[in-house]
């Protein structure tokens, strides 16, 4: 199998002011494509670490691909160093010079400095790569049958040149056999219980077929991976048809999408429209939603109601409900669903009111409880939650769930029609 | 100095299917304390690849900390892997046993499976670690001087265990010199330019002190770094103090917060509250404010309206500047300001209404083109923005204009109050 290792190079990393979501992005990308990522590794602007780390993961991979510290400021070794790592000389690349004066003068129309200029030079042992969405080259270079490519850190221009220029010429320079992936999105149970009904199911698996478990904000992927010659996809699609009747009762999708693009999916193929009122929340289901593109054909919006006077002057939450039962009680959130189903005039309707904390508990409701109801013109379904973490994940538990609720209201509706 | 590598084991994040937000978290911890991480590597859950990682991070570093690979199903090979790799026997410990049947049957109030009891496990070579948070105990381990901590991967449950247990470990076995770091925002500059103006500051910086260049969604943080026998805290402030004069134009706030947060701040100190209107945004705006805890202090509440009829219904913008100007006008997001600051009843109200991509955009208004209004009771400012890249990108640079907007409007009012 072909084997490749990520290199993120900058001190960002390592002091944690970053977080890396190069990595993960361009492992999908090989993975794809039946290239196993075997390490991914992420070290300093320290010329001697560079170095020894090239010299380390080239001796494990067939593919040893970097991104970061190519920018245009001066804690930037990784150019210099690569010019030395494979014995070139710098050198102007005359297309990349245009490429940085074009995006100067003209797109950004800021003066050009030396600066930037330095990025148009290039070892002379390397082949240039395109950056399509911006000034620093990418590089490709080959020593002793490895292949390093240099790309920069900056996540947009990387994935543009990765999947335009890198994978292209990837997939021409090893032809990796496939590795062939089925994943499926589970809601409602935890992982271990899952692992107990699958003890049989794991067993009678082959060798060259991998069952992992995937657990994030409730949710639990299974993923199979079927690698190595004997691998068929159809084998693979065989087990994953057994997979998915051993789970059926809690499986969402049997796709790799996200439970937000299932919801998507679901209310689009149902021709419904959908409207949210946020109190907990704080707009993250909106976001959550309207980060898919196409969700302005069934998302019409929501209101985020963090003060008592926005449920009742916008939502028609009644004072008295207010009152009486407070803001986190099955009654306000019932009101906060018909409220904004019918002043958005919407098939459907979530609304979700909690303490998140970590203020705002008391005795009777403690941090971590959350009503969320679901409506529609002819029914309305309440339920309450009670979630034991901080303040960030409570939000995306609380959106998960409030998510899988319309999921399950939206498909028994589809059920009887 | 005191080094550490951070190693994370699992097949999902080579594949691609989970982004690593652990070791950025505690990169941050180790470095507050002044240990400076210098590795971090990610493995998956490969027995040979673990153990030469281990072999190979002791050799560089005096602290090697492992999250993952500690779930209780059956991909996870760390436990009895590191059993071996110290020479130990797997043991139950007592504690440990009693925690996992506190969580089963009196939180959780699930059936307690095999698996689970195995969680209960340890090596006798290990110091175990109680996890606060979740059933999977962490293990301190030591070898020939260097010290091997393994924490589980859940993030909650990793943070609690590192803050509460093997951070004040960590200090009372190595007792580390401290690294000073001071770090401020800009906004509204790109990192070339700043880089220009920096020049002369940087060359005369003494070595044991480092200036890096941290952008981010349009925002450039700039960190000073002083280590080693020969820093002070006083030394540090000085240059700081020197590098705020030098930014002091585009300067967002002399520490290492958010802008939101800065904003937040400052919306506290004038006591003043506010409404926002997302249209492209999504809810996004709302989600960042409302991700800080006490933020219905002066948080009243959002509409997102992303159709024209929540606008028109909502926040009363008229149907005619919909007809004339279209939903992404000057004259739309001036509306939209003014009306959710009148429904809500709030000093100031933000409006955001563009095309964030990929569909959408026309001849006239290509994807991209944003429109964001600022309002009070006596004022508007409205400014029309470009961007050109992918959908999320798009989302967070708008909300990040949408932010520094506003606190650029708030700080005018301040200064005339």
């Amino acid at each position: 199998m072909i084997k490749a290792s990520i290199i993120t190079i900058g001190d960002e990393l390592l002091i944690g002011q970053t977080i890396d979501t190069n990595s993960a992005w361009m492992a999908q990308e090989l993975n794809k494509a039946g290239i196993w990522v075997q390490r991914r590794v992420a070290v300093g602007d320290v010329w001697d670490d560079i170095w020894q780390t090239l010299d380390a993961e080239a001796a494990q991979s067939h593919i040893v691909l970097i991104t970061g510290g190519l920018g245009p400021t001066a804690d930037d070794i990784t150019k210099p160093l690569l010019c030395k790592y494979f014995n070139g000389n710098m050198i102007v690349h005359p297309e990349t010079l245009e490429r940085v004066k074009h995006i100067f003068e003209v797109l950004l129309k800021r003066p050009l400095l030396e600066r930037n200029l330095k990025q148009a030079e290039v070892p002379d042992t390397c082949q240039v790569i395109t950056n399509h969405k911006g000034t620093a080259p990418g590089m490709w270079f080959e020593k002793a049958g490895v292949v390093f490519v240099s790309m920069p850190g900056v996540p947009f221009e990387m994935k543009e040149m990765m999947s335009r220029e890198v994978m292209p010429l990837l997939q021409g320079h090893f032809k990796p056999a496939p590795i062939f992936h089925r994943t499926l999105l589970t809601a409602g149970a935890g992982e271990s219980f899952i692992a107990e009904r699958l003890v049989d199911f794991e067993a009678q698996l082959p060798a060259h077929i991998k069952l992992a478990y995937l657990p994030h904000f409730g949710l639990v992927r299974l993923r199979l991976t079927a690698t190595g010659a004997a691998a068929t996809e159809a084998e693979v699609q065989s087990k994953f048809g057994q997979l998915q009747q051993l789970v059926n009762d809690i499986m969402v999708v049997n796709e790799d999408i996200s439970l937000h693009q299932a919801v998507a999916n679901l209310l689009l193929a149902a021709n419904a429209t959908l409207a949210i009122a946020e109190s907990c929340t704080g707009g993250y289901i909106s976001h959550q939603i309207t980060s898919l593109a196409g969700s302005s054909n069934f998302f019409i919006g929501s209101v985020v109601s963090y003060a008592n006077d926005v449920k009742n002057n916008l939502l028609d939450v009644q004072q008295a409900t207010l009152a009486q039962h407070g803001a986190v009680s099955e009654a306000t959130v019932r009101e906060m669903a018909a409220g904004v189903r019918e002043k958005m005039n919407t098939q459907y309707a979530v609304a979700t009111s909690g303490i998140m904390g970590p203020g705002g508990g008391s005795e009777d409701k403690p941090v971590g409880t959350v009503w969320i109801a679901i409506a529609s013109a002819t029914r309305t379904t309440a339920q309450r939650f009670h979630f034991r973490f901080d303040r960030q994940r409570n939000i995306e538990l609380t959106t998960m769930q409030a998510l899988n609720m319309l999921r399950l209201f939206v498909l028994e509706d589809s059920a009887h029609a």
